[in-house]
This record gives structure tokens, C-alpha cells and sequence, in this order.
């Protein structure tokens, strides 16, 4: 099919005149406020428990195709009449006033939603990609490598790893830090065996099925720790095969923190000497707190780690998902070596990579410094704690762990009310998570909704709050049994 | 670590202190133009030659470190002084001065830069997340579900597969829509080999390295194309194993379209019956224009095809990479059955999702429409067409595949003019990819300057024009064999 000098150029009508039949007759839906509740799905980011049956069909939406903001094909003379720039204008004016009520009224995700990049919004008539390795240049000159590298070297002293002994990129999200660092885990150790307690996030079971590893499932504390008990009873029944050890620096659905020099002893405990053991750190969320919080097991190069990742869209803020991986160099020479992976010298799971969204961190980062976020850290725990004791107060189960700003609490009875406050749900627990977005007032919003609906929920001879004891411990446990 | 009621609250100083000292007396380094060059790699987003002998190891550049923007802390009165945002203003509208200068000069990667998204400058102060599935409502409201189904349901017409026997969603790029789909084959055919063209995206590699397939690289034709033969022979090797096939819908260097119909003859003549094969269509480029060009084989899901592909970012054009990935509900269902797979009922790769990015293809497709992207192939296939000719007429070997507006000429013998032009190169041919944003006048500056700089490259008695015919062909070769 290579081309002769002069070839004709034909460019075939019918797809136009084909939806030309269909779509000029286009009358414009009504705007729907919101998709129609599919399936009620709770916690769709979260590590799910295994252990409840569900049902696992993807149906599609009866309705979610004809909700949608369906895309039609212009008419003849829109750009005279200027009708579709109208519809198109009111259709995103909506949507944008949806937003704002639902930035507004949101308490259940780790997202920071308070943030103000207008200094930004001139980049957004660029096409900037980062594609590929940030250390090696590409041809492609329209990226922010050298935002990106400034954010790196930041993460890298944060966690203490010198700027020569690490390699690292801005990922699309905590799933790609997860997916790389176990990447990177099992090229180091082929045959070696995942080991992630049973509340990590969801991406890291994802990963070991899409890399075919053997996986061990490892128990929690009520906390949401991983068991060291447990662990170590699993390394010791596959002791021939090294490991590879996913910890968990703040579980999605408690915000446990699991011991990293406690994972570490136990390694060792049971024979595996840190030639035989690879740790990747989830640090989705609190891998940006942790460091501002006393007492908590700092993470660090200068233990026996291979690997971190952070959310950028987190703690941090940021108009879309990303994250933060960083790994020790030696690893990603190792990956790259083996001849025929990577097909160039791209080490990245993605190949085209947003190259605003290191700008966007760039700019947080140093408006904020280390002084600024140990401020909002400060005031997150402060907060978290004030809703824990609330909730108890009334008589409502409720647990914060220490080195958290996580709250898991009894799951409200009425989906309308979870929905109305984003909250993230597994089973019968729910959790807010206090972000530098969430004010003291708009918990009070929160609580005083929350117990107006209860006198509703709970009538004399209705419903009895639900036992949550096996979620969050007997101590913290409201029902009538545990209070 | 559960918490006690009331547990203090120790926030640790000690990170700001030690980075206080470093960073306090913060000079702030002038602002470098560009990134120092670290290795000339080239093409760096492209499948690679395997039969080069390249060093893998990754270097870290020398200065890349200190010729990054870095992050520092700010001092403890720049909220009052205004310096630190004075200075960040300073080093953005440098930037961004950049930034238009590398948009104008830009010939090489296949992303079209001509785009006005001012109308959705609104929407960056929101954190838009499309966690999950897109078809299953996730309790976080600010999302771009809305948009996103639109979108595919505009895809999904394309490709001729109804709303509800497809399943797909908007990606980070074209490596994530082959990740995705090389996946679903693999867990339909979970010991299937897959078989992909030399000239592949190196990303379909990349995926057979991370999910542990065999793998079969087929020879390419001279024009880029899968060669059929040598797929037969190799298919005829594993009769006994079911096929995964990756079919390029543009190869990314030479702009190749694999002959769809033939492959799938090929299959069937090898004795593959439809329930033995799973075709992935990788359409990253082309996926958008082959329906817009007579002759071209069409790519629809009324072929036994599973899965197609395509970027966002490319032919569309959007700030940041994303791609759109449509396959069959049937296929989805099998593999999110798979008890433990995803551990919830979401099946794409990324669990947090940009909710921008389908808002700006949105918005584009609603503008231009199927007519609109018509008259744009159009003019890039004319545009490609009066480049060759022009490279041909001034005796610079040069092809174009028949379907394509991927130019392959011989490589400028000066780093410095490729870097300028930002052309991609893979040994000795480099490419312009003529996108919408490629006009007539940037070609003829292009043209200019490189007869211009050839006198001086190839003055009587200096380097002669090399040879390139193993590349583009006899007859498409300039060299004084050739010519």
C-alpha cells in the first residue's frame, strides 16, 4: 500500500451522510442533573472484601447511554446561527454549577479539593506530554521535564534518597505507583511472592493477576494493619521464594498504617535477608502526612524499601488524578536491561504522560512548603478528631486511628444520605476522610444532618443502630450490645 | 494504633526545621532554557529497531537536577514580600513563551496542537474524577460520567457496535488502550500467544513483558505492514495455542495500516477458527481517520475484532495524552467473573481517572462532528501528499503509504535541525506526521530550511545522501544508487 507519486485523494461521504440521516433531526435531550443510579456500588476505589458474595456482571446502565450528554453532529449552518455554541455553553454552564455543589458537599474521598491553580489556566492551550523517561530527552518539545524533575528531587528528600540514587515519574494515579512498584518488585525477584494485607487497595490484587505472581493474602488487625503474626506465618510456609511486600502507608478504608519497621523485622525474623525481599509503600494518602506526624514509622531509602508512591490529587490537590512513584535507580537498570522489555529506554508504565499535572504539583509544593503542609496535617488531625469524639458523643460507633484523619463510623441507613455526602462506604461501615477541604463548619453541617436523620432512621421500635464491633473493635462499637 | 479518645495531637517539627536550614538562604538559580540534554534518543514514544544495539542503562543527566525548576521552601515572610509569587509568575510567562515557540515548530510526534478549550478554562478549579467504571455510578459526584458515555457511544458508532453490547473508557493515552485490550485477550485466551508486526507500538512489548504472554514478532512489509506470510508461518508454528493478534491502524513510524481483512483471512486460512482469536486494533493515529477515507479497510466490530483503540490526544487534540478504548461487553463480563480479578466491578487499568479529559473530546467532537474530521483528513492527506513531493522533487528519498499523512524521509544529518523541527527519527529516516495543525505555509519553512541547511551538509566532496532503500523501498529511495 505504499503510495504511488500523485495518488488520488478520496475521502469517503458516506459516514457523513450516514449520521447526516440520524443526527440532523437532533433535538437536544433535556439535560439530565445527574446519570441514573446504575448499580449501587460503594467504594468503588477501595480494597472490596472478598468475603461478600457479590454479584460481579458489569450491567450497563438501563438509561446511562440515553443520560449522558450524547455527542451530535453539527448542523449545516451552526456556525451562522450560532445555536450549537449556545447549547454547548448552557450544557457546560450546568455542569459547572453541579460541580460546584458537589465539591461543596464532599466528605468521602482523600481528595483535597481546595485549591486555586488560576495562574495556571494560560497552560491549557498546550499539548504538553512528558512522553516517556523524565531523565532522557525527547525530541518532542512541548513537555515540563523540567517541572517535573524539580517535583522528584523534592519527593526524593522527603524520603531520603539522594537525587543520584533514584529514579521516579509522575504517574496518572496511586493505581500506576502501585502497578510500577510491583513492576518493578517482581523483575527484581521473578519468582517472587506478593504478600499485601487483605485491606490494601484493590490495584495491588489487580497487579498480581495482570503480572501472574503468586499472592498471599495476609490479614488485618481491627485496626487495618496488617498482621505481623499472620505474615509471618505465610513467609515462613514459602520460604524458598523471595518476597515481595506490598505496605500499606494509610489503608484506603481505615487509614491504618502499617508498620514498616515492624514488616521489616518480621522479614528478617523469618529468614529473609534484604537480598531476598522487595518493599513497595502505598502511600496514596498519608505518604505525604505521615512525614509531618510524630511518633509515626517514618518511611525512608535509608531502610530497606524499593520502592514509594503518593497521590498527587490527594493531600496535595489537583484538577485531575496523579501521583508520585520513586524507586532506587539500581532497580530501574535491572528492569531496563532485560533485553527487549521496554523496546526503549522508557521505564514508565505509561508512554505518553500529562505533562500539566507536574506543574500543577510544582506550583502546590512551593507555595506550600514543607512548613505549609505540616500546618494542614496539623489541622487535619485536629479536625478528624473532633468529628470522632462528635459521633461518639451521640451515640454513634466510630474509630479514628491514631496517625489518621480517617473516621470510620456506622454506615448511615439511607443511600440518598450517602450520596447527598459523597461518602465512601464498605459493608456496614463508612468513612470521612478530613482533608485541608473539610472545615470544622462544614463537619458541623455534616453532624447535624446526620442526627436529624437518625431520629428518623431510628423511631422507638424501628430499626436498632447496626453492631459494627467486628469492623471497628468492641470499644468504639455503639450498638445497643457494645455501648 | 487505634487511637484513644483525645489522643494528642504531635505534629513533628523536625522536617521543617532541618529543610529550613537548607533551604532558607534558597538563591533562586537562573531559569534554564531547557532541560541540558541527556541521551540523544530518539523517537523515544515510537517502537523501537530491536536490532540495535543500544546501551539500556538509564543515566541520570548530569544537570538535569540543577537545570530542573526546583522546589523550595518558602521563606517565612514571602506571603507579606510577594516575592515567591513574583517569582513563580516569572518562571511560568517564561514557560509558557516557550511553550508557543515549541508548538509552532513542531512537525514530528502525531498530536494535533490547533485547539481552543478556552470554553472549559472554567472547569480546572474542580477535581474531576472518574474513579472506576464508567458505567457504574461511584459515590464521588465530581465526576464527567455524563460526558465520558457520550463520547464512547460517538466511538462506538463509529466502529458499528450498539450501546449495549460494547463496554469501554476514556484512557491516559494509546499505551493504556493496548494495555487494556492485549489484557482482555489474554484473560479470554489465557495461554493464547500474541502475535504483533516488528512495527508495533512498543508498548504492545511492553504488555506481553508485564503479563507474562508468549510473544511472536512478525516481519513488516517495506511500506510498515504486517507481512501475512511470515503471520501464517508463525501462526502454523502454535496452531495448538488460541492467537492474540495486535493489528496496527497506523504504524507509529512509518504510518502503516495493517490490512485487517487479510489478517483475519490469514487466520482463518491457518485454521483459526472465530472462537480460536482475539484481535486488538490499535488505532492510535489512524483509528480516527481510516473512516474518513475511501478504500480503507474498515475497522468495525461487525469483524471478529475484540478491541479497538485510539488516543484522545492526537488527531483530536487535547492538553494532555488520554485515548478512548472500546471493546465487547461479552469480553468484560468473562474477565471481571474472574473471582479475585479486580476485587471490584471496575475493569479498567487506572482506578482514578482524569473526568477532564472527556470533557475535552466532548467538546471537540460536538463542534467539528463527523463532517468536520472529514474535511481535516483531507487536508492533511493533501497537505502529506505536496511534502513528499516537494522532498522527492529536491531528490530527498521520501515515502507516503497510501492511507497515511506519515511522511518518511531521509534523516537530517544535524541533531540540531531535528531538534528544532522536533521530527521524530528511528535510524536512518525521520518522519513528519502532517496533523491539522501542519499547514502548507510551516511546511514550506520546514522545506526551506532544509534545502537551505543540504548545501551545507552536502557539499561537493563532503557526506553523501546515505542510502535508505532497505527502509522506504528502491523506488522511494534519493541515494546516487537510487536515484
Amino acid at each position: 500500500m505504499v503510495g504511488s507519486v500523485g495518488a488520488e485523494l478520496e475521502v469517503s461521504p458516506s459516514i457523513v451522510e450516514m449520521n447526516g440521516k440520524v443526527e440532523t433531526n437532533g433535538k437536544v435531550e433535556p439535560l439530565p442533573e445527574e446519570i441514573v443510579p446504575v448499580i449501587p456500588i460503594v467504594l468503588a476505589e477501595n480494597g472490596a472484601n472478598e468475603d461478600q458474595k457479590v454479584i460481579r456482571e458489569i450491567v450497563l446502565g438501563r438509561n446511562v447511554h440515553t443520560m449522558s450528554h450524547a455527542v451530535t453532529e453539527p448542523e449545516a449552518d451552526d456556525e451562522i446561527t450560532g445555536e450549537r455554541e449556545a447549547w454547548m455553553a448552557s450544557v457546560l454552564a450546568k455542569y459547572r454549577r453541579s460541580l460546584i455543589e458537589r465539591t461543596k458537599n464532599h466528605l468521602g474521598y482523600p481528595y483535597n479539593l481546595d485549591f486555586d491553580y488560576g495562574a495556571l489556566a494560560q497552560l491549557q492551550h498546550f499539548s504538553i506530554n512528558n512522553l516517556g523517561d523524565p531523565f532522557i530527552e525527547s525530541n518532542y518539545g512541548v513537555h515540563s521535564r523540567q517541572f517535573e524533575v524539580g517535583v522528584l528531587d523534592w519527593f526524593a528528600r522527603l524520603w531520603e534518597i539522594e537525587n543520584h540514587e533514584y529514579w521516579g515519574y509522575i504517574t496518572n494515579c496511586g493505581t500506576e505507583g502501585n502497578l510500577h512498584g510491583i513492576l518493578v518488585g517482581r523483575e527484581v525477584f521473578p519468582d517472587g511472592v506478593l504478600y499485601a494485607s487483605r485491606d490494601s487497595h484493590y490495584s495491588v490484587f489487580k497487579a498480581a493477576r495482570m503480572y501472574r505472581m503468586d499472592c498471599e493474602k495476609v490479614s488485618t488487625l481491627i485496626s487495618g494493619e496488617i498482621d505481623c503474626a499472620d505474615f509471618k506465618a505465610k513467609l515462613l510456609r514459602n520460604k524458598d521464594k523471595p518476597a515481595i511486600i506490598n505496605v500499606n502507608i494509610g489503608t484506603t478504608v481505615k487509614g491504618a498504617v502499617d508498620d514498616l519497621d515492624l514488616v521489616i523485622e518480621t522479614l528478617k525474623g523469618a529468614g529473609f535477608s534484604e537480598d531476598r525481599f522487595y518493599i513497595h509503600c502505598d502511600g496514596a494518602l498519608f505518604g505525604l502526612m505521615m512525614p509531618f506526624v510524630k511518633r509515626a514509622p517514618k518511611v525512608s531509602f535509608k531502610k530497606p524499601i524499593g520502592s514509594v508512591s503518593v497521590s498527587g490529587h490527594k493531600f496535595i490537590g489537583c484538577p485531575m488524578p496523579c501521583g508520585v512513584q520513586i524507586t532506587r535507580l539500581e532497580h530501574i537498570n535491572a528492569l531496563s536491561r532485560n533485553v527487549e522489555y521496554l523496546a526503549s529506554r522508557d521505564a514508565t508504565i505509561m508512554g505518553s504522560r500529562n505533562g500539566h499535572a507536574p506543574i500543577f504539583l510544582w506550583y502546590t509544593l512551593n507555595r506550600k512548603g514543607y512548613r505549609g503542609f505540616q500546618k494542614e496535617v496539623q489541622k487535619c488531625l485536629r479536625n478528624a478528631h473532633y468529628l470522632k469524639d462528635r459521633l461518639r458523643a451521640e451515640g454513634i460507633g466510630a474509630m479514628l486511628n491514631e496517625l489518621s484523619s480517617t473516621v470510620v463510623f456506622e454506615r448511615p441507613q439511607d443511600e440518598e444520605f450517602i450520596r447527598q455526602w459523597q461518602l465512601a462506604c464498605q459493608g456496614s461501615i463508612a468513612h470521612v476522610v478530613v482533608m485541608p477541604s473539610v472545615s470544622v463548619e462544614k463537619l458541623d453541617d455534616f453532624l447535624n444532618d446526620l442526627i436529624e436523620k437518625r431520629k428518623t432512621w431510628f423511631q422507638v421500635g424501628k430499626v436498632q443502630p447496626s453492631c459494627i464491633a467486628v469492623d471497628i473493635g468492641n470499644e468504639n462499637c455503639a450498638c445497643p450490645q457494645h455501648k
